[in-house]
């Protein structure tokens, strides 16, 4: 199958998906590589290595580490920040938006919004109704939306493409994946355009 | 406390810690940044969070993409590299060694000498014969550095700078520590000579 691009697989709780949210469009712009975008759920990875929340929340030097790392990382990218009160939110319900927005052409936009909302403004993304509100913000129409995102096929749609990610062997996020490489880490988005670049196009 | 340079922490069985061996000396040379090489060792950390052996073989996906990283990235920054048939190889007299070697000033050579060994020629830096091997490559008298190396005091010097290194925060190799802050990867090498060169100097 030919390769038409990057794969961007990310999880909307996940604070380094943030910083590649952020960069990715320019960056894959500016060298001319296409950017699937793949939302998909940690959760059920996690769990099946035996973790029921964020490993920076079982591990706390890790953690502590990580809002250090990311509050430096934003200032050197330009990024907002700010570090959310409750970690990690909920993001089933965006996820399944996502799913919907990636299949209908607005994915970037609703996701962009969503992670600043979660990482930038503090807001609780789980809550229907900030999804509704970010919805308004870019244009769509909020409920139906929703109503439309919580079908049983869309719902479908999402665990399929977490059971991808699986199958891919995805363990994190972000990942990028240009053909049978991946690249794990927001550190790792230069590489795999670079990656692209040299081996693919 | 004036800040004098960068500390770089490392741990001879780490794959990350390799690469920052490698690349330390010429991109701080090149800064003019003064570094302090710090051997310590990660097996006490890693059981104080339960694990018995390193998180790349506890998880397999994360240990199978971590080879092809280190693979990729020895690529690009022209690093010889061959996957070691044991990992990872206990690098006890290894850091009793370089403890010594850096109150005497020749740790970076000894330092890149053993993880050469490891990790380009899959040699057992476990065995004393090795480190001999090593230690008369560079011009070191091989068993009366080991013995020196095997002291009570010097084994103390380990468990001390070890002890320091939990009490930094420090969780995994490589880390960087530049005053008070920490850099974790050798991702974060670079950003950590930035913060030098910003922020200290």
């Amino acid at each position: 199958m030919a390769v038409k691009g990057i794969q961007f697989w990310f999880e909307f709780a996940s604070t380094y998906s943030y910083l590649s949210v952020m960069r990715i469009e320019h960056l894959a712009r500016d060298a001319g590589v296409p950017v699937e975008w793949k939302p998909f759920l940690l959760g059920p990875i996690f769990r099946s290595q035996g973790w029921n929340t964020s490993p920076f929340n079982i591990y706390p030097l890790k953690g502590r580490y990580m809002w250090r790392d990311i509050e430096r990382l934003c200032d050197n990218y330009g990024i907002p920040f700010k570090k959310p009160s409750h970690f990690p939110r909920n993001g089933l319900l965006a996820a399944r938006v996502a799913c919907m927005a990636a299949s209908e052409g607005w994915c970037p936009e609703f996701t962009k919004a969503v992670f600043r909302a979660n990482f930038a403004e503090n807001r609780e993304i789980a809550d229907p109704k900030i999804i509704t509100e970010i919805l308004t913000s870019i244009g769509q129409e909020g409920s139906q939306v929703i109503a439309r995102a919580e079908s049983s096929e869309n719902k479908e749609y999402l665990r399929k493409q977490t059971e991808e990610a699986v199958s891919l062997g995805i363990f994190g996020a972000p990942t990028f994946v240009v053909g049978t490489e991946l690249f794990w880490g927001n550190d790792r988005l230069e590489n795999a355009i670079d990656w692209y670049k040299k081996h693919i196009v």
